[in-house]
């Protein structure tokens, strides 16, 4: 195994590891910047793609697929984690499935669609990003959108360089304590657009929504459709 | 006049009242990041377009039209500036012509095209910018395309606000006295994206040169199509 490989295994290891810990930080709302903008800017973003299921992949404990229902908006959420799909059907407020980004890839049959938005909410966290990106565009209607909401580059970079790379989450900074580090592929503006366009998509709009009282930008949401 | 206007005014003034002081800053190249990176990065995406005819829109003195002449890709310029389009002339290297941005956008006999590539390099400072961009894409050969150099708008935001808004570059930086400030129109991510969209046009990669030891990014560089 390589070490990209290696990290990427780390990182889904890590939502079943981390699965409790998550569960409670979403639904305790203990996440400042989902408080501060990002929860609304997605919902937001769903609600301009008009009516029609959407598919929510990397879904977690559901809250989206739950907050979509809630609006109207039919939902399914799909993840790698079986104890957080389970925490998300004991919930419910739409349909949920255990599936991994491979298994949309290799069988167009899991999750088949066609669906009207599929979303993926901070939840594109590996590299190569344009193998799954490609089939969940094979997933959508003639007029479907892919939403992708992800931390906002210039404003993750840190003191690190401005340089794609594999980077590691510690959740030391949460309220609440994680079992297990996430490896995660950091990203520049360039390398989304890029990984978008290998996979046949084009960006037709750009939010950042911005922190209410800092102005800075909580994150970037990326408006994707067939090119 | 509105203040908006009132800055347009005074921006395009700018380029006549300060460009003998703009020339020399380029000639004797003055302005760090294009030597560090931002020149070479919008010769490389020309480069890019292929064989074909190249509309610098916003040429200044004409060092690209000079630069992609002499790498055997014919090129024309225009600018506001007379004074700018004289100095652009006595060194050749190119066709040049003086326009405005509303004869542009009023008269599709200027510089009529139709063009393979139309480049404007930090050269789109004004607010709004959809309708130069729809005169521009209408100028576009089939499978012509429109790159956009300008700041980064993460780099360039400095302590101000993550929000576009009008600001005042006052050359203070320059190696050289300007007489003049320029009114400059302060763009985010987004809002390039959007002025785009609303002109037709789709960004289909974005490139971000950074800067060679700090690793910061020195700029956008935006690829457009027809969408």
């Amino acid at each position: 195994m390589n070490p990209a490989e290696e990290s990427d295994r780390k990182l889904v290891d890590s939502w079943t590891e981390n699965a409790e810990a998550w569960t409670q930080v979403v639904r305790d709302q203990l996440i400042p910047s989902r408080r501060d903008g990002t929860d609304a800017a997605i919902v937001m973003a769903c609600l301009t793609l008009g009516a029609g299921p959407v598919l929510d992949v990397g879904c977690g404990e559901g809250w989206l697929v739950r907050e979509l229902g809630l609006r109207g908006v039919p939902a399914t959420g799909v993840d790698v984690s079986a104890p957080l799909i389970t925490r998300a059907q004991e919930r419910g407020g739409g349909a949920f499935a255990v599936a991994t980004y491979e298994d949309l890839e290799r069988d167009a049959n899991v999750v088949a669609g066609p669906w009207h938005g599929i979303v993926c909410n901070f939840s594109l966290l590996s590299d190569p990003l344009h193998p799954l990106l490609r089939a969940l565009r094979s997933r959508l209607d003639a007029n479907g959108r892919l939403l992708i909401q992800t931390v906002h580059p210039w404003t993750a970079k840190g003191d690190a360089p401005y340089r794609s790379a594999w980077r590691t989450e510690s959740f030391d900074a949460f309220a609440v304590p994680f079992p297990s580090p996430m490896p995660w592929y950091y990203r520049t503006l360039a390398s989304w657009l890029e990984e978008i366009a290998v996979a046949g998509l084009r960006v037709e709009r750009i939010d950042e929504p911005v922190h209410p009282t800092t102005g800075s930008p909580l994150s970037l949401v990326l408006h994707c459709r067939t090119a």
